[in-house]
């Protein structure tokens, strides 16, 4: 199975916990500016995708002397890089896509990029959005989907296009059977994981579904 | 007009730009732990409304004492602290609402509150989550809404609830007529102010549309 790792141009903090990657293994694409968390991982990305802008003239000139594949876009463009990069990641084979890089600095950035998930051409496709305690992942009915925690970790569920219906969540504290949660309401935040696994299951609608490890973090 | 000035649990880096308020003029509501922000503005909130689990007994206690009305609802609720006092600020008449310290600190918290401003009861009231250079709003379909700013300031719209259509943009670099924007792609992102106002008109469907005030930002 192709995983895609994509660097984007947001804050990270930190290295996400529990994630490794191997150059022979993954398909590592930067996305434009993302190339700097590239560098100060020590992360040779494979591809680097964008219109450029956030990359110092000097250093792209220097990268097009490596191995690092280059597919540069009009800046006047109306995909921002991260979608970009997630196109090409499906288009290159990858079936699982984890993305770090893609939360914070700015607001409007950070909720396209999560809005992102709900796209048509990634409803077939497991993302993942990472930053040091935060995942964040779409799920776009029907559809099931079985996540990893350990006891005590938040697990949030919003619907972010309509209703979400035929919610079935197990292995939580506050279980559901066939539920539905409305767009709009709070109802499904903070739920907990009880064991290291837990599953969500959706018929219609689509679910943004938000773990936070709580392990040593003061919420 | 009854305005009412929300303050909510996240984080509130800054006093918003521009932002002056009243206690004579404005509903000053505390969403439980939001009390700490107005310590710390020294405002003296009307009303506090939430589980309380955010407040230290000591300080429920001498807030008892006081003029502001205390509405506690028990810990288990399906509603977020925030949507109580929401649902709060509409029974009591606002017609508008400012919402300080709902971004921030985790995301889930962060995400339900901007999917909050879809719900249907805040449908025909102008809720604005405000931190110190963003302004986070939603229109919903069918209606027209005027944008204040200054030339260079970015403006993003969102869809959030399936696709967007009859949209058309005034005053901003790239102008819209009866376009449609679809529900996952980032195309509406980064548009910026060419005046100091602008005007967003909608059709059908749902758009987050994030102000971003760039005086002094270098993002």
């Amino acid at each position: 199975m192709i995983r895609a790792i994509v660097f984007a141009n947001g804050v990270m903090d930190g290295w996400p916990v529990g994630l490794t990657l191997s150059a022979d293994r993954d398909l590592i694409i930067a996305a434009d500016g993302g190339l700097a968390h590239c560098r100060r991982w020590e992360v040779t990305p494979h591809v680097v995708v964008g219109d450029m802008d956030s990359i110092a003239p000097g250093e792209l000139t220097a990268l097009e002397k490596t191995a690092t594949e280059i597919i540069r876009h009009p800046a006047r463009k109306d995909e921002t890089d991260l979608e970009l990069a997630l196109k090409l990641a499906i288009d290159r084979g990858a079936e699982e896509i984890a993305v770090l890089g893609a939360l914070g600095a700015r607001w409007d950035m950070t909720f396209s990029n999560v809005l992102l998930l709900g796209s048509d051409f990634l409803s077939r496709t497991t993302v993942r959005l990472l930053d040091g305690v935060h995942e964040l992942c779409c799920l776009q009915g029907s559809r099931q989907i079985r996540l990893h925690g350990r006891p005590g970790d938040l697990v949030s569920l919003l619907p972010i296009s309509g209703n979400a219906t035929g919610v079935s969540l197990k292995g939580l504290a506050y279980p559901l059977t066939d539920a539905s949660l409305p767009f709009g309401t709070s109802h499904g935040v903070s739920n907990v994981f009880t064991g290291e696994t837990a599953s969500v299951t959706l018929k219609e609608g689509m679910l943004l579904i938000s773990i936070t490890r709580m392990a040593g973090k003061p919420f």
